[in-house]
């Protein structure tokens, strides 16, 4: 057992739906979230920013004693999760192999759409966490306004709609019957989406997958928390303006989110 | 468009988890929820009991005005929903159907589980849903200790996960490749629960699978609030002791439970 908490990390907000995901799951367990937005979004930096903003402050998570990492942030994933992995003890976690693992065993035909932010789509890690599995037809997607409309709370209406029947348009056409909601912010978007591809198309939430499998390496690992040690706690910190974040952090997930606190790294 | 509210009635807090995916799904639409605790849980009540208190409740929310109505309870439904479609002219939803048919679409062999309290298995409720589709294996298992779990916020740890072993031997035994969660509270087991019986199995979600038919709904009725309206309002009632329902729900819910208001309903 460890009274530790698990240290989370994005570029930005959208992993706070991986947070939620987690004090669902887990409520037991003390978190730590870091959004680095003073550097943040990282989509349109280059690969080697991105790693050093990463480790930067994965080190501030580590030193800050968590027991585990979860990277909640796409585009940080696909730049240093094997530099994470090899530079500290803890486990470290992220957010594609889960989701491409529940993709793979969720198909029955065979085909699978990915949707995320140009950057992830670009960056080709989905079509590279997928390569083992041969057999599958994989169509990516970039929908890169879709973050805007959720910051802006905008995920119902004639607009949101429209939008995301241009988007997925190529999934549709591509007769997927799976599709992975490759961005932190997509399940807030999961209405929307779900009506435009229609209910036959089973939805991937890299949110969900992550905690899942954060339950299951806290287990194995024999790092959860005594359920007998009273309240679990909650931080937040963002490297950019605390205030901006808290209103969109509150929204993101809800009462856990006192006080947001801001923390220089650099 | 309309500005009214959405209604969703359940007999305790169990429904805020489908209120909350309808809050994530449909942020721009104001809800009531109502929750007859003074007479809940409807569990072990008689079907006529539950129909009459159900009936007393739904009628409370049309004479409010609200525009469509979520009967975000598993017993309830399976007691009045003809009744409540045949009573009233505005929408009537329900948390059965939409997680068989996500379950339906998701399963590659056929064989499916599915988990609820003793009253929604012994109802046969599911089974009935899932009569039509004859090439299927459904395997039903009651875990009534589940609930008690949730409400007190004990989600991980030895004690749950050896519960959770023993009520899911059966669905793993009979190999299913689907779990229907048949219970509102049980999304907040999806942790333990897919560590037990696998990443392979897919779970479907009553409460998301509710609220994306509910977004399918008001998109079909053009019955969606203008974006322009200015923020939702939520309100949330008890017909028992409101401080009580307020504790737990925030734990189920989040911010959007302000304070909770008591209703006298007879």
């Amino acid at each position: 057992m460890s009274e530790a908490p698990i240290g989370i990390f994005d570029s930005g907000v959208g992993g706070l739906t991986v947070a939620r995901a987690i004090l669902d799951q887990l409520p037991n367990e003390s978190t730590l979230y870091i959004g680095d937005t003073a550097r943040g979004p990282y989509g349109p930096k280059s690969l080697a920013d991105v790693r050093t903003f990463s480790l930067e402050t994965l080190d501030f998570l580590v030193n800050q004693g968590v027991k585990a990492i979860v990277i909640a942030c796409n585009t940080a994933s696909a730049a240093m999760l094997r530099d994470a992995r090899e530079r500290y003890s803890i486990p470290v976690l992220e957010v594609i192999a889960p989701a491409v693992r529940r993709a793979v065993a969720a198909t029955r035909t065979g085909r699978i759409g990915v949707i995320g932010t140009r950057a992830t789509i670009d960056s080709k890690a989905y079509l590279d966490a997928f390569a083992a599995a041969t057999q599958l037809e994989i169509t990516s997607v970039a929908c890169p306004k879709f973050v805007e409309y959720v910051e802006r709370g905008e995920t119902s209406g004639a607009e949101i709609t429209q939008i995301a029947r241009d988007y997925l348009a190529p999934v549709i056409e591509a007769d997927v019957d799976t599709l992975v909601l490759g961005c932190t912010h997509y399940p807030l978007l999961t209405g929307v989406i779900s009506y435009v591809v229609g209910n036959n198309v089973s939805l991937v939430s890299s949110a969900e997958e992550t905690a899942k499998d954060l339950y299951r390496v806290l287990v194995e690992n024999s790092l959860l928390r005594d359920n007998k040690s009273g309240p679990a706690t909650h931080r937040f910190l963002a490297t950019g303006d605390a205030k901006s974040f808290e209103t969109l952090a509150r929204r993101f997930l809800g009462p856990e989110v006192g006080r947001v606190e801001h923390q220089d790294l650099t």
